[in-house]
Parts: C-alpha cells; sequence; structure tokens
C-alpha cells in the first residue's frame, strides 16, 4: 500500500487527496519554455474570442475609460457579428455617441439585451425609439458591480482595452501611448468576468507592476493597433466649460459648499462630470487658499482641475474611479497620492465599504430635476435617452451634502419641472439645487437652508423655481410615449426605481 | 398597475426584479451619520468573533508575516478557548516556535485540524509525537492559494494583524509602529475568506490609500495594543548568517549562477530564506557590479541584501510577497519598483499566472536532499516536524534553474541522504546541489553540467556526496516511526507527494 492509500484507509475523509504523479501535471506549460512565456497571448482578436470559449447567448463586457475616444467596443462586436455571434448580452460599463456602429449589430441579432451606465448619440435615440425587443437595463456606477456580486449580471468574457501590459496581463492605464489613466472600471470586470482578454497597444516586460489589472485576473492577451483616443476623454459630458452661465452656476455651488457647515478642515468632495460641477473645483480653489481649509480627499472622476488642487497641497488625496482628462491620466502615473480605485471600492452598496460613504460633499448634475427633488440624468425632455446614470445615485445617497447644478433652462426648455420625466435618483438624496435663478434647499434639510441664508445667498423654494422657469417658457407640452418599455432604470440597490418608455415616432 | 409591474408582465423573465423602496432600503447605515463610520468597529478582538459569526467546526486563518514576532496567533486562539469553540479548523499561511502555546489548546479540542506550510520548536515536536488525532496538512505557500481556490479550504473567519487600518479597512503592512512589510499572506486571506477580521495597532484616518488590504474585502476591525515584534522577523529561519561554511556555500552557490548560462541580463533569481541562501545575495552583487549584468526582478522573501542591490540600480523591480527584515520593509513603504504582491500573484500553480514562472535562477535550502535531489525541507534527521514547505516546491518546480544550498553534515548527520525522510520537493525540479564539499548536477541538465565544469566549478556526482558525507558519519540508524500518519505533504496543484508518520518515543 502506498503512502495515498494508507491515508485514505486511515483517514476516509481524505479520500479525494490524490497522489503526486509529476512535477507538472497541473501546470503542463512548465515543460515547455515558449509556452511558459507565450501561453496567454493571441495572434488576433478572433483567436481570443476563440479562446474565450465565448457562445451565442453569453455576456460580453467592457470598460468606457475611453469615453468618446473608445476604439475597442465598436471593433469587438463588429468581429463578433463577422464571427456569426448571435444573442449576446452586452454589458459595457456605458456607451457613448461614439458607440453609433452597434445599431446594425442589434438590428441583426448579435446584441439582444444591454446592460450599461448609459447611452448618447443615435444609438440611444434609435433604442428609445423601439430598436430593442428587450429594454436596455440602465445602472448606477455602483450599481453594476451589485449586480455583478448578486450574481444577475454574470459577465462571461470581458474585453478590456489597455495601453500596455506584459505577457502575463499585468496592465495600467497610465503607461503607454494611449492612456486613459485609471481603470476603475476595468479592475471590476477583471474581477468578476469568467474569462478576461486584454487588448493592449503595447506588450512590455515582464514586471509590468505594480499593475492596475493583475496577471492571475487575466486569461488572453492580444496586441492591438489602437485601443482609444485619450484626446477624446474629455469630449462631451466631462468636458470643461467657459460658458458663462455655467461658471456663474459653479460659482454659486462653490459659495454652497463654504457655508454649507461641511467645508472645514479635512472636509472631502466629489465634482462629478457636468460642465458646472468640474468648473466649481476652480471655485473652491480660492476659498480654500483664503481660509486654509484643506481637503482629504476628492473622489470619483478626476480632472485636471482637482489635480491642480492637490498638488497645490489643497487636497491631500485623490480616489480615482476615472480620469477625465490627460491631466489626471499623467498625475496617477506621477502622484502617488492619486490613487486609482475601483467601482467597487467607489460605490457599490453591496461592497464591505464604498468610499462614497466616507464623502462630504458632491455636486452632481441633472437633464431634469423635480419640485420633489427627484433626479433626471438619462432622458432629455423629449424622452429620448441622452445621458447615464454614472456615480449619480450612488453619491448622492452616501454623502454628507448632495448638490446639483443645472440651469433654471436649456434651450428655452425648464430644467426644474413638476415630475421627472425619468427618475433615477430620488429626491431623499438630494439636499441643495443651484440654479441660475436661486438656490433651493431640501425641506428636509433646514439647517442646511439656514446656513445659507445667514450667508446671505440666494434661496428660493423650488416651487417658486419651478413657477419661474415656467412663467419664462410656458408648461412644456407632455412628451407622447407608447406603451413599449424600452429602458429600465436600475437604483444602486438593484431595484427597479423607473422604466423608460418608446416615444412616439413624430409625425 | 406601477411600472415594476408593467415591467413583469411584459417581460416574465424579468420578474424577479423589485422596485424601488427607498435610498437606504440596502443600506440602512447611510442612515445614521455615527454608524456611517463605526459600522466596522469593534471594541474587543471578542466582539469581532462574536460578530463574524465563528461557530464550533469551523476554520479560522491567520498570515506569519511577523514570523517569530507573531502575536495575533496565539492572541486569538486562547481568546477563542475562553469563549468556548471546539473542533476548529486552524489554517496559518505559517506556524512558528512562537505558537507553543497553542499546544494545550490542541489538547483541549479548540484546534482539531490544522493547514500549515510548516512549525517549528515544541509545537511541532508535539505533532510529530501524536498530539493530534488528524494530520496536519503541509501546503507551499502556492499550494495553499490552490486548496482556497479549489475549495478544500475554506477560511470562515480570517484574523489579520496589521501595524496601521482606517476604519474602513484600508490597510498595509509598512506605515506605524511595527511594520512587517509586504502583507502578500493576507492578501489572499482577505480575498478569499468569509469574514475578514483586521486586528490594527493603530487606527488612521480614512483614505489610508493605496492599501494592500482593501476596504472591499473587511468585515471587522479591532485596535489591539500590538499584533508583533517586527524586530523577531528576522530570527530564525530568515536570519543573516556569519557561519564560515554558510558563507562558503553561498559563494559556491553565486559561482553557480554566474556560470549557469542564466547569468544575462535581465535575468531574475530568487533567493529564498535560509541563511546561505540569502548570503548569497551578497556575492552576487560583486558579480553584477563587475560584469554590468543586471536583474529585472528579484521575487518572493525579500531581505535587505535584495533591496540593496535594487537601490544600487542592480536589480530593477522587487516582487514581494515577504518582507524576511526590516530593511526589507522600510524599503517596501520607500521604493516604488519594491512591489508587494500575494501568494496567488506570486506562486499558486492554479493561478492565471505565477510569477514564479518567470523566474531564472533561483536558490533554495534544505534540510535533506537525496541522490534523486528529492528535498526534504520539513522533517529533521529524527523524524520530527521543524521546517517548513514554503515556496520550495513552487519555485523549484517553475524557475529555470533551481539551486539547493546546504551543507554536507549538519552536527555529524549527513544532509545528502540515499532516500529523504519526507519528501516535498521532487527531484525532478532540482538542477544543481552546492555543497560544502562539491556542486552535484542533475543528470537530466548535462548542459548545466558542463558549462560549470568548463567554468572549472568542483563538479561531483551526487552520489559520491553521499558516499563522502557516509565516510564521515557512518550510515545513520533509521529514523523508527509507528503506523500513525501525523502529517500529509501536499504538493503545490493539492497531490499528496508524502507524509511524516507519528516518531516513537525514546525509550
Amino acid at each position: 500500500m502506498n503512502q495515498t492509500e494508507l491515508l485514505h484507509v486511515n483517514f476516509p475523509h481524505l479520500r479525494d487527496l490524490k497522489p503526486f504523479d509529476t512535477a507538472h501535471s497541473a501546470t503542463p506549460w512548465l515543460a515547455d519554455s515558449d509556452a511558459k512565456h507565450s501561453r496567454k497571448l493571441c495572434a488576433s482578436i478572433e483567436e481570443a474570442v476563440k479562446r474565450s470559449g465565448l457562445r451565442d447567448g453569453m455576456t460580453i463586457s467592457f470598460h468606457h475609460a475611453f469615453r468618446e475616444g473608445d476604439r475597442v467596443i465598436n471593433t469587438v462586436v463588429a468581429l463578433l457579428a463577422r464571427m456569426g455571434f448571435k444573442n449576446l448580452t452586452l454589458a459595457s460599463s456605458s456607451l457613448m455617441t461614439c458607440n453609433d456602429a452597434l445599431i446594425e449589430h442589434i438590428k441583426s441579432g448579435v446584441i439582444t439585451r444591454i446592460y450599461t451606465s448609459g447611452m448618447r448619440g443615435r444609438l440611444a435615440d434609435a433604442i428609445s425609439h423601439g430598436l430593442m425587443d428587450e429594454p436596455v437595463q440602465i445602472h448606477s456606477h455602483g450599481g453594476r458591480v451589485k449586480l455583478l456580486q448578486d450574481g444577475e449580471l454574470n459577465i462571461d468574457v470581458a474585453f478590456l482595452g489597455v495601453p500596455c501590459s506584459d505577457e502575463f496581463g499585468n496592465a495600467n492605464g497610465t503607461h503607454g501611448k494611449s492612456c486613459c489613466g485609471s481603470l476603475g472600471y476595468a479592475m471590476v470586470d477583471a474581477h468578476f468576468a469568467r474569462k478576461v482578454v486584454l487588448l493592449t497597444e503595447a506588450l512590455v516586460p515582464f514586471p509590468n507592476m505594480p499593475a492596475s489589472l493583475v496577471q492571475d485576473q487575466v486569461d488572453y492577451i492580444v496586441q492591438v493597433e489602437s485601443v482609444g483616443d485619450p484626446a477624446k476623454i474629455s469630449v462631451g459630458a466631462a468636458r470643461v466649460t467657459s460658458n458663462p452661465r455655467e461658471l456663474m452656476i459653479a460659482r454659486y455651488a462653490a459659495d454652497v459648499i463654504e457655508h454649507s457647515g461641511y467645508f472645514r478642515p479635512g472636509f472631502s468632495m466629489q465634482t462629478g462630470s457636468g460642465a458646472a460641477a468640474t468648473a466649481c473645483t476652480r471655485f473652491m480653489e480660492e476659498k480654500m487658499e483664503r481660509s486654509g481649509v484643506k481637503a482629504r480627499f476628492a473622489l470619483g472622476g478626476i480632472t485636471g482641475s482637482l489635480v491642480d488642487l492637490h498638488e497645490k497641497g489643497l487636497i491631500e488625496k485623490l480616489l480615482d474611479t476615472q480620469c477625465f482628462d490627460g491631466q489626471a491620466a499623467a498625475s496617477l502615473a506621477r502622484n502617488p497620492n492619486h490613487v486609482e480605485i475601483s467601482t467597487n471600492v467607489y460605490a457599490n452598496p453591496g461592497s464591505k465599504a464604498a468610499s462614497c460613504d466616507q464623502l462630504d460633499v458632491v455636486i452632481l448634475s441633472a437633464l431634469e430635476i423635480d419640485v420633489d427633488f427627484n433626479v433626471n440624468v438619462i432622458t432629455g425632455s423629449d424622452g429620448v435617452m441622452r445621458g447615464a446614470s454614472g456615480g449619480h445615485c450612488d453619491v448622492a445617497a452616501a454623502a454628507n451634502l448632495t448638490i446639483v447644478v443645472a440651469p433654471l433652462l436649456r434651450s428655452r426648455i425648464p430644467t426644474v419641472v413638476k415630475r421627472v420625466t425619468t427618475r433615477l435618483t430620488p429626491g431623499e438624496s438630494i439636499d441643495v439645487l443651484v440654479t441660475d435663478h436661486g438656490i433651493a434647499v431640501n425641506p428636509a434639510r433646514p439647517e442646511v437652508r439656514e446656513r445659507l441664508m445667514a450667508a446671505g445667498l440666494k434661496v428660493v423654494d423650488i416651487n417658486a423655481l419651478y413657477e419661474r422657469a415656467i412663467s419664462l417658457t410656458g408648461v412644456p407640452k407632455p412628451i407622447e410615449f407608447t406603451d413599449k418599455i424600452v429602458g429600465v432604470i436600475r437604483y444602486r440597490d438593484g431595484s427597479v426605481i423607473d422604466t423608460v418608455r418608446q416615444v412616439k415616432e413624430e409625425i
């Protein structure tokens, strides 16, 4: 009787233990000096797809760190179409105007379900007009991780674009030609996906460490010409504004922060991706310099203006789930206290801890906000989807003070409305609305209202803002919808907070 | 019909989707400004144990980064004994001489099963003499992660000592009073354990980032007086030697590396924890300086001598799964290219990639090596356990050149033997044996043998070394064992490569 047999006889509960065979039984590549180095490398995306085991009906995922500059999503889906795949679920962390090309692959049945934070452009328009049989699931950034964690969303193959990786899959977004900066979205896909395919522009020597996506998460690696154009990261939602009205609102928002009771040494803030929200950062600098109040951290999407404050010593740490511009990406590569975090660490309500829970103040934008402070960031005044859930409801729920900034009117259409077309963030999470016509405070926060009034800020009732808006524009004609549900708005905990119906064709 | 009901009617497969309730339904702590910050904090280890849900029969884990200075394992197990727990599985990444106190808790039935890389001192002696009913499972560092991954080992509660953490559980081993440096072992427990309890000396402000153990892995946090004495990390196996024979062997080993064919620009190396192995690093420095050959990385347990080479520009990166001394821990805090890696990234054969697969040269130690190059690093010449599997079989299997260093005799007992008492690493993984009486090359590597002979090194047949040993000491008397299996030696892939039987009491 050999050793293992003796063990099984004496300890029957250990009978699953197998005897040793050879040193390389479980690791055959170690007996092959080429395979040792090349076993993950694929000559083409097609080879990676084949090796990944992708089949019809499965779920594929992407990150959107390159935003409008992304070149991975369209490329891979077009390839999957050519390869004959059907009935796939597309689970991109978000979709942009640049993803118009997906329309044809939805029409042809390559993509039949979508999970995303948002949509814009022709794709969003087509979906709003009934392109898909199945409604799109719109989730927040934190809520996406909750869906993955809870098992509703199961990524079979994640296709993750990066500027550089080594042959084992150690990758980051801060070194190489096309740097997107933080890979906060991709980190989650790398963690949860059954198979992870890296598309990398540069293949660099091992060990490419420290790494954002780590070798023990990566299955296949393909070198490609281009994964994205970083110059287009700050196009669109993440743009920097010079619009005087947006700058005025940003200035008011900075005044609100200053007098809110939360502007104190060691405070923390997030300024979101809207133009006014981002601009607010610049006005904070002056207040921080003047008062000597320094922030412990800034969270979320990081901009060049936040990097400026960090490098001037006004913000101790930057917790970065997405770089909104090249300056932020360069800072992430350079500054040890500019820290990359996953969306699980950022905002998942089901995470063992979400950083947004530590947040004092957040500035968020809105397409519409109603007199109960409910916010719509997905549908336009015509009922067509053209935005993104983002981290909106995540940080709104968690921050000590949630400020929404918005112009009262956009192109002569009210932003402050009786009832939002689509609700993404519940009014209970919004504390202050800052518009170019005055500042409204949620009645649930009387102490904040008092502080702002004591500081001489122009505090008004939100109903007065609504009245003001319709006095300027008249009551807008209700949008006509069909009964068909084209979008399901998922709150961060996975519940359905609203649905989006198909807009009626204009005749 | 509300929105969600309409959705369910139209899309029956979405019927599990629940309607939105309130913003804080899934995150009640957000409605409580104290709970927001304190929900993980426990006033005592006892409170953390209670909240963790630990029950009789479950599995607890620890890391051994403080080695002989550890104060967490004994403290927690003693507390669990006082709390009345029974029948626990202890899955510490390793156990040391300092863990003698566990004997009484094994006797009283608190601990009934053990998984560990190794054992030393009175505890190992008692177990070798039949203390436990169930054999101890001895695994390698990489193999431990494989057992976790494969589900044989399920950690219910991990108790992880750290010098500093914030209130969310962002922790590292490099800042605070008692710095152990890399938390490479603990990172794996934090990933796999059902519940993670941090014992921290310092509670520092959020965000304590970048973090080694991350907030989304941590459940409970207890502030304690002391988690370990870093001065005792380099006691025992990780000590620095001044023994002339060990230094001679180290010098020979460096000569072997130089002439092995693997000493070329961009090579990589690991020097293990044995005294001679560690000393070899110092001799490498001179060769690297002279030849201009620089290493791309050093891997595994990192010592002050490797840090010296790194800071002199001779080793580009240090991939650190465990700091063997205070100099290494200080370097990890300071040097951006000194990178902390988990044991999954280090050496798990079931990982998507193990760094040891990239290794050119490794120096390992041995308690015994036999004429077929099989290595024993667990039992002494008396059959009693007094060592550790460590990363031995992991890196031996993976490296391009595996060198074992050992004196021919220890206290007049041969190290080179006919058949090892206990086999941990198979002979097929060992390429070269360096002793104070000559260098033996595995017949499977004739090209290495030729290179070393061409360089004028003293190459001998391993059988000649064995003959030489017994000519000096005589053939050792066989050790007498009972039939009772007290230890199961698991190869890195989980298979049983050997068992250890109870030694007969001396009369």
